[in-house]
């Protein structure tokens, strides 16, 4: 917070000279950008992070080659800003890493920008890559009624982040903004459902979206199929601070993996956390197991294992709760792009049912 | 119909020799390929074109460059087949024309696959297609139990396609089935929002949805930001044989362009087609418009312009229907991936409120 308020401070004064733009742009008035980094960036699950990275890869060595390559981009990481510009645009530059077949290119390398309206954080725009490129512009919106606008931008999900300048009209101002969600913070640790695979634009991941249904700060530390309850995640939600934890620990591992690895994974995080409440989800059942006999089986005895596994969990912690159905997609068969990713649709049908019930544990 | 017979007999022809498949097929058997337009190919709205584009786009010289192009796409075709096989595989070519930055890779250049359950046509997977490439290959499903399967598979949404063949089991059987919605055809002419553009997968676009739903087969006449009553539109419905005609055709025009066009497109139409029902969409409330006053004064011209324009259609036509709203996305203002284009919870949200509407008008 110190960090922040001084960025505040230096944000402000570095504008302080601009005039307010009120009722004075004109047509497509010049620009003025400034670094991202210099606003407040919410949503990590730690303090500090070099660069655009949601963890700081290198506190933690055993991780895998693609967990750290998947930590180090930017996913669910928001800035948050107060503007009174009628236009707000984009420049930034991506490693280029990530290639989703599942993904759009705007939830994999874009941006996404929600601004408060009557109490309520409310989609603005988009800021549209640059198809399978590393360097974007983009005007995310634009002929904004006068006034201060609070607003949140969505990072990249699938892609590394090297750099994020906002664009204002010249004769407005832009400043870093406190925290919008200081009442509480979740960390999510999970798979691709969680880092938001086959979801349409980086707002629409399940933890950005109950960061907005019930106002409190969500971090996203989904990795892409590489979620099988490693010791490495136990000791990431241990060194974390937060006022929960939510686990998508059983869309990844197997069967075995989750009989081994669960004890052990609740009992180092509970050591860390004595009182936080830690909410475990169920996986969910996948489409690919509609005709594949094969698949059936493996996800079959998974979701058996992990409830198994949290019944003893269950009878052994306290504030330990298991959401089963945790992610009930319906029974049309037509809410996931690949059979195995929610898509917006997917996501919304989850949210309806495990949101009140989050909500209700960490109220 | 008499060219399928053909395409049925040849295709059991050429497989008569082979076993079938029961209790016989070992791990990972040898593939046979047949080429898919052997096959039945639906969803088309005029029996014949070239290759796998969905109209004969040479049929109609005015069409502008960009409709050309995105009508050569296969856009809401599907391919109609019966086999044995527990393994479905694809190999196909594509142009690599489509680029969209809303749109999944899955949903631009692959394939989804329905089989028959129960009588309903259920999700069985994805062709998955190579990023940014021409060169597909991919398992669909594989690990079926025995018996016969009734199959669709619905082609690339935003990309050309040069070639497509269908791999199964080599000991097991694959033919062309008769068209498996005999009953109605519907053409649908619109935008990109009928074209599908930012749907997860390419069997999401709502014409697809709405086949499946209705038990009618559907064409898709969307082409991106492209649809503004233009009079060849009117001319390609004049030429189709349909039992309905849906029109998204409020989505791309000006006010002023649906003022003057309106009514000589549905006189075209209607003097081909003196009493097949013509359904008008009036089209969503775009997100685009939450914040930006420019575009929400367009769009509002827009949709005004089209209640107008349909209740003097209305007076003067019968068997015409106007659905106002054509489009509702929920008031939530997170069922879009960009602001415009419906995701596949937009898409939801609109079937809900209009397949029932649309059942009603045609049956």
């Amino acid at each position: 917070m110190t960090i922040n308020l001084i960025k505040i401070r230096f944000t402000i004064a570095a504008l302080a000279g601009a005039l307010c733009c009120m009722a004075l742009h004109a047509k497509k008035p010049s620009l003025t950008y400034v670094d991202a980094d210099a606003l407040t960036v919410i949503n990590r699950a730690q303090e500090q992070a070099p660069g655009w990275q949601r963890l700081d890869v290198d506190r933690y060595p055993d991780l895998t080659p693609k967990v750290k390559s998947y930590y180090s981009y930017p996913t669910g990481l928001a800035v948050a800003f107060r503007t009174n510009s009628p236009r707000i645009t984009a420049r930034w530059k991506t490693t280029g890493k990530g290639h989703g077949v599942n993904t759009t290119a705007i939830a994999q390398s874009g941006l996404a920008l929600y601004i408060k309206s009557d109490g309520k954080w409310t989609f603005a725009g988009v800021g549209k890559p640059t198809y399978n490129a590393k360097k974007h512009s983009s005007t995310i919106i634009q002929d904004m009624a006068d006034g201060q606008k609070d607003c949140i931008l969505y990072l990249p999900i699938y892609d590394g982040l090297d750099s994020l300048e906002i664009g204002v009209d010249s004769a407005c101002t832009i400043s870093a903004m406190p925290n919008p969600f200081p009442r509480k913070k979740i960390v999510v640790i999970g798979s691709s459902i969680t880092h938001g695979s086959a979801v349409s634009h980086p707002g629409m991941a399940y933890p950005a979206r109950l960061e907005r249904m019930l106002d409190m700060e969500f971090a996203n530390l989904g990795a892409s199929g590489q979620c099988k309850l490693e010791e490495f995640y136990a000791r990431i939600a241990a060194d974390s601070k937060a006022d929960a934890f939510v686990f998508d620990t059983f869309s990844n591992p197997s069967a075995e993996q989750i009989e081994q690895r669960l004890e052990p994974f609740v009992r180092i995080v509970r050591e860390a956390h004595p009182e936080t409440p830690l909410i475990f989800l169920q996986t969910l059942r996948r489409e690919t197991t509609n005709f594949n006999r094969g698949t059936a089986d493996f996800e079959n005895a998974k979701r058996e294992a992990a409830a198994r596994g949290m019944k003893k969990i269950l009878a052994e912690y306290d504030n330990v709760y298991f959401i089963d159905p945790g992610m009930p997609i319906g029974d049309d068969h037509d809410a996931t792009c690949d059979g195995v990713h929610p898509s917006d649709l997917g996501m919304d049908r989850i949210l309806q049912v495990i949101a009140p019930q989050i909500r209700e544990i960490i109220r």
